[in-house]
């Protein structure tokens, strides 16, 4: 593991502060004070911009436009699409005696940058002296409203310290916003106005045909417009200010994004801006400091720790939040038209793309804290279904293949050898269904969508496998499994294995829905033409899935893995990571060298289908070979390990876990904020630490706290009931704080909770 | 085989005639038309354009631009290259009574044109009826200078049938010419004059920055100059005709393309055009047809039909010559700056591309028609060694790894999968090293040249092969072989045997030489940094070198390829191929289905090192799998079938190859001509009918003639000797026409060749 700290923000509980600003660090920094509302995110950029390096991003969940790649061949995308940046709304310019306010160029001093996860708030101040020697504080704040979700709230309070005068103040709206990578502006047809403290600007994407309005109202008054493109509009005023009091500049903003074009859009953007206009900014504030502290009550993990490993710990505590504020900024479950992308609204590297880490690593988070926004991002795979018939179809396939990476549910992964040969983002979604049927039992949810997605994806996985090879048996050729170190190989465990529970579920699914709800599946048999011999063919398939397994439980990760040439992953130097960058293409394949866990990631989602021993051997056998390319590899091994009792190791690879991006571990924080790996830290201390198994029987638990702490204290739902968990050094309390009593096991036994504490000794 | 012949020319030993002109076959009819010198190539274009469907190429070897592809991978090319349109010198416009001349508007009868394939002239007749009822004949001829690989010659000439009266006639050079795939004008900073008699004009590409001057004199007394665009340029007269006379314009062109540029190249047209001018078009044409009259002297392959086979032979004879023709008129040893490219300069498929065909498929030709064309294809790969040392540092590797498709030698393929994983373009021009020195004894060239490249390529090889896989022995992993529906295998037999052998070669060839040339092998160890322990590396490689076979001599094509699921190819449906076109891409690569030759390649191309067991066994495994996805398949196949017996075999599958583009058996020959392949149809006979092997002990010969033939006549040059060959029914005669006494074998037995006929009864 060649990965290591790069401690820069100050350490509190609930706070993610910057004491002084590092330019170097800007882009990091402006990462990790992203806010979002998953309808709307905003790096933490400065609202002055300036000459500091910067990628200025405000984004709107959805919002993308369309690149055309040229025909290639038959099953290759022809076309992809990406988030790009939407309307710039924090815009703001402030001139005092001719120099303008640039960070990057003006003297200032006590610069103070801080996040608060309890109201999700941004705030930053710093005190700016001119050439002429005056000075200014200045304190901004910035928050996106959890309640209503078209709304931003910016303020910006000045205060002259050693003179009274004039400031010349702008504030703006525009869609003169560029996508770093494709170095272009996509709006066009743009509208703007500006009246009486009010701007309104909306724009369409060229290809997408996407249209969003923005509008902004500003206590400025006796403000003159301007309008310096034909996308961007301003508000300009000279504010006079008194030595020794605070000018207040409160700018509500409204991003609409809902379908509607043109005047229609025009005019319910000017209605929600009146709707807007009438909650004071403080009103706002006060809700959304609300919604937070509700948030917590039941979302929080809080660690403390033993002795000598407070400030070990006290990074964890603040750590698990951020991931856990972060998780919850992203996607709650505001929409089922969203996903969450790989870096959410925070950046535009993975063009916002959602992948299969959404049902394979953070659906158990929303499972177990929010489990209609797992609801939620599951209908999101229902409502793109067809889209994944279609795809299916351009890989002379039946049924449905999901798309490896996507934001609107078209295959947008441009990268054939990733797109065609990794049936995971389907088996996840199966996976996903049956995980979120099996921990809520919202039979309803399996039987109005659910079914229909797993026939689908059954019907795609028995188009796709194959008879024959070594065994005669079935199996997947030609295929990449979630180890993508190892491309178009035959019999990978990991996708035979998915295939096969796939196909199980599918099959009793069905049978189940025929005696429970006749008349629906009646329909649902209508609707997709569903024949029995299909479900005859799944079921055999399914009999016959070939899981190369040897005698100690050793499970081959493809045909022939056992004979590739080894590499000693120890003796690459560390400069030559991340490997994609630094070896040729090909090279990166002919070892085995993996990249993230396969055969044990399949042991990680299926924990309770595979002994002990069967962890063990494989997990000593394919930890070794793995580099963790992949940020959310360390994680799976962590959970593992500490299944194992291997707790040594299961710190170790815990180790940044929390804070994967708070201290910028793979060095890219800059683009943007590893969201579905940082999911997988609530897992990682959840699965891992609590022992914590859903997909058996029941819950199941099996603490096992680190030796640097003291205590672990979080709270599940679970059908209804709030399960607190409070571990520590000596056994674990259990105590149902709302529910009526659950039976779970813990290390292997039964026990029943209720709201009387349940103590279990530590085993 | 779903494929059949398209029978659309006329049959004649010594032309390709079309009769009538079919405007759906018109794209098909210029490729077949196509007239090279290896220096220019023009397609069979009408000269005066018009509105039939067209692919208007007038090509210069060489001559190419660039694209840049924008960063991916390391080892992925970030810009490839392409042959472009270069100047067209065709272009004539000729009206009569306000009527353009275009065959796709006006009524024309006793259409015809022809390719004579004894001094290289395309001729074009018809009478054009105007709708004033005035009817005027016309004659175009044109061929490009065999001996002044600079000039070409255009003669048009006109005969009033039943008027006397005046006709527009126009003439021009242009550099505005299209590429049709890109649908761009690559040529810039054009200049273009008109004087007496005299066009010239020069233009520039825009990221090559390669230069071509044009320039033609033309008999037009009297013609006035126009420039319709900046890089166009045209004489313009009316012409005088009378009835029952005929008007005859002579174009005289020149193209230059020599490095210089500006001012320098433009002096250096004018002083072309004045040599060019110094000859008369008569005397040109005799020195055109004595060029080709020696050509056949030495080059020809006569076949005789056996009774009742007329129809049948007389097509292979007519398709043979046109095949030898186009060979010759594509590569002949002008330039070692040249390549062959798999369409020649006869289209834009491909994109003017040589492949690794040239070494295994195309030198055989060269090597026993015309030695020295052999050796000058070999030092463009020893010029363009600094740029394989490139590409195989852009892989992670050492040494030279030559490109898969390339014009200049940089790696032009943006296909990762195709240009990283196949290492048979290095291994190939290793073989053409060896096969080259073997059949020619030129020890000179060895040393000079071929030891470097051995050397390298070894280099490289011992950079990419792995020590490991199932038996601990070295092997190549993560390749594709010549089947190219296997992507990324491990142990390709065919990629094993060919690095194997070329390590064997490159350490015998540095044993000998330090022998044999001691100073120019310390220079070579002093140029290369060679160090002893590197060629003992190489000793051991090629000794344990993973080539897996079973007791009956089975070869398995790599490893686990026994396992793949199997495809039963006749039970897809002609209407599915091309397959790349019709199935998905990722399908084509999961089953036991092969493109062409792999483990039957190496056979072939090392015959003598593999029993006739090795032979049978390996032929009727992969026979029944290969679906000759490539052109070059058949043949490969027809001689192994050949030698093993199999007559109706060879017969069937020599079909197509001597006439694969005269019948457009692929339907593609619109794209251009199968170059490439069509220099297989030398080897299928020559190979395959007479049996000759040139791999191992001096020459042997196996002659079967096939049923249908009375008689096969050809010659083979061999180290200064012309060896002629007669086989008849009941046996074969050999005679040398020049040179010393030679002991070859036939039918395995030794035979003394001399002036004297050797006859051989047939076995």
């Amino acid at each position: 593991m060649a990965k290591a700290a790069d401690v820069y923000f100050s350490v509190d509980p609930w706070k993610i502060v910057e004491e002084g600003f590092n330019p170097a660090y800007s882009r990091v920094s402006e990462s990790v004070f992203s806010l979002a509302n998953e309808t709307m995110g905003v790096r933490g950029c400065f609202d002055e911009g300036g000459s500091v390096d910067s990628l200025r991003g405000a984004y709107v969940n959805g919002v993308y436009d369309i690149e055309r790649l040229g025909r290639s061949y038959r099953g290759i995308v022809d076309r992809t699409h990406f988030m790009i940046p939407a309307a710039e709304w924090l815009m703001t310019e402030i001139t005092l005696d001719g120099e303008k306010l640039d960070l990057g160029r003006v003297r200032f001093r006590d610069f103070r940058r801080e996040m608060d996860m309890r109201d999700g708030t941004l705030t930053r101040s710093f005190i700016w002296r001119t050439s002429t020697g005056k000075e200014l504080r200045l304190r901004f704040l910035r928050f996106v409203d959890m309640t209503h979700r078209e709304r931003a709230y910016q303020r910006i309070v000045m205060e002259p310290l050693n003179f009274s005068g004039t400031v010349e103040f702008s504030s703006g709206l525009s869609f003169d916003t560029v996508h770093e990578g494709y170095r272009k502006c996509f709006w066009h047809s743009a509208r703007v106005e500006a009246e009486n403290g009010r701007l309104m600007a909306q724009a369409r994407t060229a290809l997408s045909g996407q249209e969003v309005f923005a509008g902004a109202l500003l206590n400025l008054p006796g403000a003159a417009a301007a309008h310096p493109t034909d996308k961007t509009v301003f508000l300009r005023a000279s504010l006079s200010l008194e030595e020794g009091k605070e000018t207040r500049v409160d700018k509500r903003v409204v991003i609409l994004f809902d379908g509607r074009e043109g005047e229609s859009l025009w005019q319910s953007g000017r209605e929600a801006l009146a709707a807007c206009d009438a909650v004071p900014p403080e009103e706002a504030l006060q809700a959304q400091k609300d919604y937070w502290a509700d948030y917590w009550r039941t979302s929080d993990v809080q660690i403390e720790a033993a002795e000598g490993s407070a400030a070990a710990v006290a990074m964890e505590q603040q750590g698990i939040r951020f991931c856990s504020f972060q998780l919850a900024q992203i996607y709650n479950g505001g929409s089922m038209r969203h996903n969450i992308g790989a870096k959410g609204l925070t950046g535009e590297a993975y063009n916002g793309h959602a992948f299969w880490d959404t049902e394979a690593c953070c659906l158990p988070f929303y499972l177990f804290t929010n489990p209609q926004a797992a609801r939620d991002l599951l209908l999101f795979r229902y409502n793109t279904l067809p889209l994944a018939l279609e795809r299916a179809k351009m890989l002379d396939c039946q049924g449905a293949c999901y798309p490896l990476a996507t934001l609107n549910g078209e295959e947008a992964c441009s990268l054939w050898q990733h797109a065609s040969l990794q049936l995971q983002p389907s088996t996840a979604v199966a996976y996903g269904v049956w995980h979120y049927t099996h921990v809520t039992g919202d039979w309803d949810f399996l039987y109005d969508y659910g079914a229909e997605m797993l026939l689908q994806i059954s019907r795609f996985l028995a188009s796709r496998v194959e008879k024959g090879g070594r065994t005669g048996k079935y199996g997947f050729f030609g295929v990449m499994g979630p180890d993508e170190f190892h491309m178009m190989v035959n019999n990978n465990a990991y996708t035979n294995y998915m295939g096969k529970r796939t196909l199980d579920c599918a099959v009793e699914t069905l049978d189940r829905m025929r005696r429970e709800r006749p008349l629906a599946y009646a329909a649902l048999v209508d609707k997709t033409a569903l024949n029995e011999g299909e479900i005859l063919r799944w079921r055999e398939i399914a009999d016959q899935m070939y899981i190369p397994q040897d005698a100690a439980g050793l499970i081959e990760q493809h045909d022939d893995f056992f004979n590739l040439p080894h590499t000693d992953i120890n003796a690459i130097p560390i400069s030559e990571f991340p490997l994609y960058e630094h070896w040729s293409y090909d090279r990166i394949y002919r070892s085995d060298m993996i990249k993230q866990p396969d055969v044990l990631m399949m042991l990680y989602l299926y924990s309770t289908s595979f002994s002990e021993t069967e962890k063990r051997v494989n997990y000593e056998f394919y930890e070794p070979r793995t580099i963790h390319e992949s940020s959310l590899s360390p994680a799976i091994h962590s959970i593992l390990a500490a299944e194992l009792g291997k707790m040594e190791e299961a710190i170790r690879f815990f180790g940044f876990a929390t804070r994967l991006d708070l201290d910028n571990y793979n060095r890219n924080t800059r683009e943007g904020l590893h969201v579905t790996s940082i999911a997988m830290a609530w897992a990682n201390i959840v699965y891992g630490f609590a022992g914590l198994r859903s997909d058996g029987e029941g819950l199941r638990f099996a603490p096992r706290l680190p030796d640097r702490w003291k205590r672990l204290r979080f709270s599940v739902l679970y059908r209804g009931r709030v399960i607190q968990l409070c571990m520590e050094r000596d056994g674990t309390r259990f105590l149902l704080s709302q529910g009526d009593r659950l039976e779970v096991q813990v290390y292997g036994r039964p026990y029943t909770l209720s709201g009387e504490e349940t103590r279990v000794p530590c085993q």
